[in-house]
């Protein structure tokens, strides 16, 4: 009869909602054990938007923070990621992942950040001023930014500070039509010269690089090496790696693809290095030099790092995620000056005048 | 006879410079007693053209950072003062005077600095943006700026840091007048609020300004609350003091009279206070918060300060004078956040909403 359909169709909605919500806790799972927390545009949106760049890159910046967070969790198990999921009252938001005074690392920063609204007007004159011609409409600038950044400073001082960042920008101009392009790059900043471990990092970046265009590792070592200069010190903050910016050619899935190797290639660049040196032995002057040195990472992100700069600037940025990149502790001497023939002399000697690598 | 006429004027000239000869060592030794190195003009010089501003300006200066070493020195007597006279190629030099890693002090700087030449294009707009008409002769503008500036941090947390800085600018147009201002002024950065201290050195430093006009302090303070803003924290640096730039009425002597009353200010507006407490006890918990807010000083200097921010990027500065004012040692934890009611809670309060300690 009617009520034995309707008992059975009942029955059948109960089974489908039951299998859906069984489906769903599925999902949350995969998700927990794919990142650190849920992505900022929703996973259902990624989904449903699988096939668009910006969707596409949100994972890959999702992904690699996961993946530099598990194996940075692997090397220091005693300490644990804050994991902060952070709004943005302009659009969008984040994930920052820190690890602090561990027994290997110093401090650990992985940020994820995907914010979207109206470029302020300091924004486009900076960007203006770097060449792009962006059409207004009624003055506003819909964008929008993605990116993933980290800084680690591990405690051992032959344990050398990495930082990483790729990111993706998009702007809506007038007429409709969207500019794009990608920027990123890979650097160490050791405290002492370790030859290998420097051939390590540049030839796995090199790799990376090479499976797309031969030209792009020289191109974008070179621009690393300018890029992260002291200018009123006359030194390079470390000894470099990648480092590229508005790039949007020779297409969006082409640069995407790189992008991807990149990324890819942080934890193979660095893990290997750590885990090489997070318990070699060093005395206390070996310990002072890497306070001073990282002296000289702080004047660097705080003087010249436009990235810092223009977060600074920007309203609405959230300052501790800026600020993630700075070290636990540092040291200013003055007048310090290492013997000549110290190992201290040797990598300043690297950071005065670059070397290559890789070959 | 004619020998013997001639023996008596050759013993009267051998008298003569003799006298002459012991009134330069006096003058010497009084040079060493009064200052802590010969001044950048040169003694005889400054003597020559004593009724000038520049000169008078110039001893002032000198006697200051004597007065200011020789009172940290007294305080902290197994500590010495590095004394460095360094030249700029440009034209003029300094005298940089440090105390590092002493018993009461962690690092104590005071620097005098008197250079001249030609304005750089970068420091000619940077003027201009501060409402400078300057008629250039072929582009070119002759400058002479000297000026004595300290940064004191000492070891104890109980201890505030200290800094002032008194400076004098002349330039030269295109039709031979001249354009001249003074600048300076002297704040306190406590770790820890104590009202008391506050009180002395706000009071220390209105009456220095009252002996001019009742106008001044007020105004300055004002000034030195909104000079010294850490934007991105919504912090000031310390708990204020005086400020002023670009002063230059009613007259030359006037204002020369008004900064030599600031700089004679200085030892006791701030020595007492260090005598109160070098020698209070204090917690490893309550050391962490001052390394946290040395770290809120570097932000504030590398960031914001126009006297560094103008410094790095002037061609033939010296960088180690200059980065002097950083802290021997500073940290930075991600989303520290004292908890309400705390002493931490209580200096923040007063960064965050400026408090008149005098009326």
């Amino acid at each position: 009869g009617t009520l034995g359909g309707l008992g059975l169709a009942l029955g059948l909605w109960r089974r489908q909602a039951a299998l859906a919500a069984a489906r769903e806790d599925e999902e949350e799972k995969e998700l927990r054990q794919r990142f650190m927390a849920p992505p900022v545009s929703g996973l259902r949106e990624l989904r449903r938007r699988r096939r668009e760049l910006r969707s596409r890159m949100e994972l890959l910046i999702m992904e690699t923070q996961a993946e530099m967070c598990r194996a940075l969790a692997d090397l220091d198990p005693g300490a644990s990621f804050a994991v902060d999921s952070w709004e943005r009252k302009e659009g969008g938001g984040g994930i920052s992942c820190v690890l602090q005074d561990g027994e290997i690392f110093e401090k650990a920063g992985v940020n994820v950040s995907v914010v979207s609204g109206i470029l302020s007007e300091e924004a486009a004159r900076q960007m203006r001023s770097r060449g792009k011609s962006l059409k207004a409409k009624d003055g506003k600038l819909p964008f929008c930014a993605m990116g993933v950044s980290s800084v680690i400073h591990p405690k051992n001082p032959h344990v050398p500070t990495m930082h990483f960042n790729y990111r993706y920008f998009e702007i809506e101009e007038a007429d409709g039509t969207k500019q794009w392009w990608f920027g990123g790059g890979t650097d160490l900043t050791p405290t002492y010269l370790n030859e290998e471990d420097a051939i390590h990092f540049h030839k796995t970046l090199k790799e990376a690089c090479d499976k797309h265009d031969p030209k792009l590792y020289p191109k974008y070592k070179k621009w690393c090496d300018d890029y992260f200069y002291i200018k009123h010190r006359g030194e390079r903050r470390g000894i470099g790696g990648i480092f590229f910016d508005d790039v949007d050619s020779p297409s969006k899935e082409e640069v995407f693809q790189f992008v991807k190797s990149c990324a890819k290639a942080v934890v193979p660049c660095y893990i290997p290095i750590v885990k090489k040196h997070c318990h070699d032995s060093f005395t206390p002057e070996e310990k002072l030099w890497q306070q001073l040195r990282r002296g000289r990472y702080v004047e660097f992100n705080l003087v010249y790092d436009r990235g810092t700069k223009f977060g600074l600037l920007t309203p609405g940025s959230r300052i501790e995620s800026i600020l993630m990149s700075l070290p636990l502790t540092a040291r200013w001497e003055y007048m310090h000056n290492p013997p000549e023939s110290s190992k201290e002399a040797e990598i300043l000697e690297v950071l005065r005048n670059p070397k290559d690598w890789v070959h």
